[in-house]
């Protein structure tokens, strides 16, 4: 459990916080909540992605109801980015920055809690994925946005990347920090690189876009 | 576990018959569907709040497939508000009553069914606000509407306060039924002050709205 | 678990490549997705309906965990679709009679496997409801369209009759492979006709439509 791992409890936070500024300051951006749909946003896409992995391999109570950091943390961020929501014109790019470091900590803690919880190696990749794309899925649906996971083609692939170096490190016997902070930088380099030169991945042949 | 308490059962499957008309109407007044899409969406609204609180807190399968009473109802629900839809236009007000009852109750029964399942104050407060507004995002989300949750200021902010006084006053020792029921009136009457007044929380700062 | 039972593993895989198919082709048709995009909604689509089952009787982790053939078939139908896309035109039809297909297996599935985890009958007939309708509905959502399951009057019904058949015949001490067969050509037929005839339910009463 990554309460368990001080360092996975501290990338599980701070992949928290980064969700929730993003959902927060999407709730902004998209539809103009008042602030208690921006923090129920923020609080939504911070803890979604660790609850529907804490569901999926039965840690249950989810760690949200276990811990009051992540409410705490989750619940902090979308009164950060309210109170941000002034400046919401440069906050653009910061918002899609915070969206790819949540999915990078996210994708890196989903694995490594498959792993602890004696998920196989394919099985913790899985669920890491699941984890790192998790919450701005819900986020998308709640505002009523195709999910990015469906519309941009590098979201779920450096995802997937991050989560198979760090349960391929694990297969071959490798694990600890300096790995899962690897993981998430490596995810975090192609979601941005995408992102920066608007790579998508090949549309449907015969489909003129 | 409600069952085993009939006070709470009894909360339980009223606002369960709440949230069935305020699905069913929901579905007549935004999407016109037939009498089996108004039934099912009755269904979904009323029994969605439980199987989330029954998911989170691993009480499996959900409270709704070990009795039969909670299909009964919300069925049932769902098909009187199709027998009533012909005087729709009347029942705009009612429809928003429905989902008021069904939050108060809820919010009231997931909390105590939380402490009965052994969560601290704080998990229990948590859960009884998620199965209070679970339902009804979940009938948002399937027509195609923001989720009351995140446009309506005083949504979440009564179920919180209704799974907080049953939760706080089990910290201090205290529960049973007056407790129940004053929480849920609690909920209900600053739900309906909220859409009486259309009072929502504060918007961002710097958005003209 | 249907894994141990060869026949219905089978079922399972092939209303999992049948889903896949229809989810990916929905993607292309409805929102001219990417081909990560096409693939991911496949795979949501296929694996959907059976996570929500596994979560519901708390079989953790679902079976896409622990078996690579359901993740395979799902990647598989969703990179088959991506590459027929071409003939887009001609698949509308297809589409529809994959996803009755997928109804119709997991309608049987699911309420099998609830039999096979201890489920009572009435239980097991919700549960194969759901299971059928599940991936769908998730995929409708994901898409922003009103799901199948509201707009569509033959769509819950042919599911909840299929699962009828295979958890009655259970009650009476009749199960095996014509049962499960049969009760899913039953749902198949049905679904057909309805969209052939484009039946649905009767709409509300004084509802001009």
């Amino acid at each position: 459990m990554p309460s368990d791992n001080p360092v996975l409890l501290i990338l599980d936070l701070v992949g928290t916080l980064a969700f929730a500024l993003n959902g927060a300051l999407t709730a902004i951006r998209v539809t103009r909540l008042d602030i208690v749909g921006v923090v129920t946003l923020g609080m939504i896409t911070g803890l979604g992605g660790g609850m529907i992995r804490d569901v999926l391999i039965d840690d249950l109570p989810p760690a949200t109801f276990n811990d009051w950091r992540y409410l705490v943390v989750a619940a902090g961020g979308g009164l950060l980015a309210y109170a941000l929501s002034r400046w919401l014109d440069r906050l653009i790019t910061p918002i899609l920055i915070f969206d790819a470091a949540g999915l990078s900590l996210f994708a890196v803690t989903g694995a490594s809690k498959g792993l602890d919880f004696g998920l196989g190696v394919g099985q913790a990749i899985i669920l890491g994925t699941i984890t790192a794309v998790g919450g701005g899925t819900v986020r998308d649906v709640m505002v009523r946005q195709v999910p990015t996971v469906l519309h941009s083609g590098l979201y779920a692939i450096p995802a997937l990347v991050a989560a198979t170096i760090v349960a391929g490190a694990y297969g071959f016997g490798f694990e600890g920090v300096s790995i899962a902070v690897g993981a998430a930088v490596v995810c975090f380099a192609i979601r941005l690189v995408g992102l920066r030169l608007n790579l998508n991945a090949p549309g449907p042949p015969g489909q003129h876009r």
